[in-house]
């Protein structure tokens, strides 16, 4: 196929250093270097290749999975990469695997909650991979609801064990990752019994097949739960079914950080904070905003590459037609998602650092800060999955009719991304919590003072009553404009539940009745937070020619386009007038026409190897068409001109015999 | 397994007649009747079955949807079925096949398109299936704009043949269902070239495949373009790629009844109105929305039955937890969708009328109400197949994560419908021609009378400026309060969308910088159509014990959930207050608790078969867990405890071997 980048007219309209923006995009220029040296190890390692995934029989997609985790694994070794290069190739591989749940769960939850002799033990078993683990929370009929586990785990005196015990079928254990064909081992969660009485949900390392032969152990019944959305997608995980039948382990392999069972059957304990469990939250829910930011921007790139490329009506006088990119219809879908992908990469950022902050604070026994840091992360996994899903999936629709083809790779990365609004917390769930975190604050105004993210509430005051300034389209840029108007709104959403909650004899009774409208103000508290991290980012100074300008309408489009989706939550609230939401929509599309040039190099600023984005539509060089075409006759149908079954179950038909047809 | 109902207290909570309800979502007795016997009919005939379709390979699982396909036939032909049994038959074998394209797009060109001449010819044939016909329009760059077709038929006056050709990759065929692999003739669009000269698109009928052993025929080349989003779903249908390379056809092989050429190479029009393809246009859509509510009301009935049978958190003294409908932001995301699904039915309902009455009209040669009733059509199928798709998805987010599973049938419903977005004409784009509708009835506003579902505009003046009465939550029940409310935002809405228009210089520049406000317009005015004609149908009489009060709640829900959602256009135009908004809220969640009791038998009433819905979660009998559990072992996966690769990518792992592993 030619080499010619078709889209180098739109590559040098670009007004901007796209390479320092690489860099801002990557966060360092260590981090920079680091991720484009291994995506294009990865990209140009055919061991990797992902095309054909999504015509694999489950079976066969399997196999192909386990092969790569191995070869993953041995190009790690073979190449003596470092644990954050190992962690980056992983990434790049781009295949959820039963070692995504042991590299991510199990060694945490061994390093987390394990005493120092168990990590001395466990711990170089997993780092070489002689064991393999799993993370079995979940059960059949218990999910966000931890504390309903019904697995036991009871201590028996005699022989100084613990019998694992699934005491119906919807104790099983079901979706741990890993769990259904693969881990070795797994940290199973049970209730914990002694001398009769329920101690609730602790830890306990769990060997669930054999080393020698990879059968299940006696008492273990295990398998996989079956098919999961999509072509490829999460079909490559083994997630997993499992029942034990009076399992027997012994006492040390119950995780005892934070609480122990001795010898002669006493619950104790220790003195390690229980509040340390929050800084893991923190930091998954950390990771789980950087992985939103990485999917969205993923699924934009693809869109806004094929809106240049693809070209749809206004031909004039036989002429070439519009490129869709170009229709304010198309702009105003697309760019709103291209900026809320900066956004989502710029609060993951800071949400690394509020990790590192909380991390320091609990090990100076500083426990002030963690309700506004778990509200806070909770608050933003909600919200940045939620809009990432969607988006990914609004970009699918923004390529028309070719978007619903596999070889877009849009399907397979809104398949494969969904689950994200799911676990670590249902987004609903999250939301009341962060709600009943501001119920909390407006209910302690005056005794206790708001910090962090919370901190605007100090001017409560004043936000209930100031007024909008903005008096032209223009004023709308003015970051403390927006600033107010969002702090106001959150403010005056969350006072208002607090009041409707008052009118409730029964605080609970009136949370779970106005809880629709306390997630629309948790929603409203989240989006301020992540506008005014992004105002912040830029008072920083930001080098390369024109990066900052870009970033600037980058973070003007997303403040405008949610004030616009939400105007309905402002204007209720009387943060700003219909004269006000008019001037702000003006605005909005002038920023439309002023990122419309730079749009191409502003995705081409994410980096990814067309092997990342595994996108026909979204390939670097815009050469799309005859890159569809080729790829269509990869199709096991096209095996053969004439179809399989055709003899059976076509020619009946055409010759008239469908009455004596065996079918 | 045990044959309880365990939604059997759900079902004695329900306060309505539900067999009558039955009786109104079907249509009619007759309706009822004709669906009820087929669609048991199929549940109960294991050559329908359908519960492993998202496990196999593309080959096998085509292969199956080929003797389906040949089955139902077969079926048709054994037990004599009449027409509208025999279309009924092949809905609720659910399962996209060339079928569908050949009886829904083959036939009918040839019904609307074709000379008496050529219905004689081609009809027989193709009632029989002797030949198998698809509708070859798309092109691989060109959707939408039909005008935009590459394709040329040219005129070989030595011959009286048409060249059929395909100059270039991008005038590929591309999309048509049926074509990849089992249609022998396609309904080909082509630009027909007479004497040099380009006469547009017109439509022939083009034999692709040798009647004999089914290979293409000279000059054809024919494929499948490949897999599309989800497992089963679309991958059912053999959706094709087709290159013409200067193939004949005879001349009388063009559709004729709209225009001719002759046999010396004239180019004519008949005098058979060009009008008439709307007719055809209103019919296909009125399908459509009537698919929508049929899709969107499974997935409300998987995960209505489901939210019934989960229980999480809340659990009083070790008793069980709370089912998860009784959280009111379930209630809050659900049962609007139950609403809407009852709002398309009906709508669905009306646009058969409507297309009677342009079908008589059109008959007559009144020509008046077709741009009304083609925006129309045009608005509410984007709007129904818009809110569906998210409806489904929303579903599916509903059931937490077993959802995710495809045994919840909830994955392949999506993957499924989605594509009803796109095709049929792209739903930014329908809206757009809404627009443009509206902006046109605005400006002729005292010239020309606004007629049927643009009616509201004769009262412009008032709606312009009149205020909303409501004082108490209640007052919101009253349909004149809603419908006024909703008339002044779609009339405003307009107006002040024309208003900004004439501040252009160039009307067309206007219309494409406006465009993404002018959508807003027309979504204002669909909505407006579909609160309107739920609140006619129930000024009807509906027999039955406590239905009508039944549709009352689900007409007030489905009205003020989109207050609420719109409220930022209520708001700005004025149309009502902050005060007014909060008492819609208010009153929303009091018609939350009504529909309550009754949500397990509105779903009931839909009378899905448990084939039908495809889905584990949503059994009727809500015996969830069991199944699940059973459902998981029929995964290939499960085919053998050790995994296939085992021995070559997990054993070298534990066993420190990975160096020298072959992978």
């Amino acid at each position: 196929m030619e080499r010619v980048d078709h889209l180098a007219h739109e590559r040098n309209k670009s007004e901007f250093d796209v390479d320092a923006m690489k860099i801002v995009w990557a966060g360092s220029p260590h981090a920079f270097e680091l991720s484009d040296r291994i995506s294009k190890l990865v990209a140009s390692d055919p061991g990797f290749r992902k095309d054909n995934r999504t015509m694999l029989s489950r079976k066969d997609l399997f196999k192909n999975t386990l092969r790569k985790a191995a070869y993953a694994w041995k190009t790690i070794v073979d190449l003596h990469l470092s644990e954050e290069e190992a962690a980056k190739l992983r990434f790049y591989v781009d295949e959820p695997a039963y070692t995504d749940l042991h590299w991510g769960m199990f060694v945490p939850a061994i390093k987390g909650q394990g005493t120092d002799e168990q990590q001395q033990k466990w711990l170089p078993l997993a780092y070489k991979m002689q064991i393999i683990g799993c993370y079995a929370q979940t059960e059949l009929g218990h999910g966000s609801n931890v504390q309903g586990l019904e697995t036991t785990a009871t201590f028996d005196p005699q022989t100084d064990e613990f019998i694992i015990h699934s005491p119906t079928l919807t104790s099983s254990k079901w979706w741990p990752g890993g769990l259904g064909k693969v881990a070795t081992h797994a940290i199973a969660y049970a209730r914990l019994i002694v001398g009769g009485r329920d101690y609730g949900v602790n830890g306990f390392i769990v060997q669930l097949r054999s080393l020698e032969d990879h059968s299940p152990l006696p008492g273990i019944t295990v398998g996989d739960i079956g098919m999961k959305f999509g072509n490829g997608a999460y079909n490559t995980m083994d997630n997993g079914v499992l029942q034990f039948d009076h399992v027997r382990i012994p006492r040390d392999q119950m995780l005892m950080r934070v609480s122990q069972v001795t010898r002669e059957g006493k619950y104790k304990q220790s003195d390690v904070p229980r509040q340390l469990v929050y800084g893991t939250m923190v930091y998954v829910r950390q990771t789980i905003v950087a992985d939103a930011s990485c999917a969205l921007s993923r699924a934009v790139c693809i869109a806004t590459r094929y809106s240049a490329v693809r070209r749809q009506f206004g031909s004039q006088n036989g002429g070439p037609e519009t490129q869709v990119i170009d229709y304010k219809t198309q702009q105003s879908r697309l760019f709103p998602l291209l900026a809320s992908a900066y956004a989502f990469r710029f609060i993951g950022e800071w949400l690394k650092w509020l990790y590192t902050d909380v991390t320091q604070r609990l090990q100076a026994n500083d426990f002030s800060t963690l309700p506004e840091a778990h509200a806070c992360t909770a608050g933003l996994k909600s919200l940045t999955t939620t809009a990432t899903a969607d988006g990914i999936e609004e970009c699918r629709k923004l390529c028309g009719g070719h978007g619903y083809l596999c070889s877009s790779g849009l399907p397979e990365l809104f398949a494969v991304y969904v689950p994200a609004c799911t676990y670590e917390g249902d987004n609903t769930v999250l939301l009341l919590q962060v709600a009943r975190f501001l119920m909390k604050t407006v209910s302690q105004l005056g005794v206790k003072k708001p910090v962090g993210t919370i901190g605007y509430m100090t001017r409560v005051d004043h936000l209930m009553q100031c007024r909008c300034g903005v008096q032209r389209a223009e004023d709308w840029l003015n970051p403390s404009a927006l600033l107010e108007a969002f702090e106001a709104r959150a403010a005056r959403m969350s006072v208002a539940c607090a009041q409707n909650l008052s009118n409730f004899d029964n605080p609970e009774e009136g949370f779970a009745e106005l809880s629709a409208d306390l997630v629309e103000a948790a929603v409203a508290h989240c989006q301020l937070i992540i506008v005014s991290k992004f105002i912040e980012k830029l008072q920083q100074e930001i080098p390369g020619k024109g990066v900052k300008q870009q970033l600037e309408v980058l973070c003007n489009i997303y403040t405008l386009f949610l004030l616009h989706k939400h105007q309905g939550d402002f204007l209720s609230t009387g943060c700003i007038t219909p004269k006000h939401a008019s001037l702000a929509n003006d605005q909005l599309r002038s920023l439309y026409s002023q990122v419309r040039p730079n749009a191409i190099a502003l995705v081409d600023a994410f980096n990814y190897t067309d092997h990342f984005l595994g996108s026909i539509l979204g390939c670097y060089d815009g050469n799309v068409y005859p890159k569809l075409y080729e790829a269509a006759w990869e199709d096991p149908l096209n095996d053969s001109v004439v179809p399989d079954g055709y003899h059976q179950y076509i020619r009946p038909l055409l010759k008239q015999q469908i009455r004596t047809a065996r079918l």
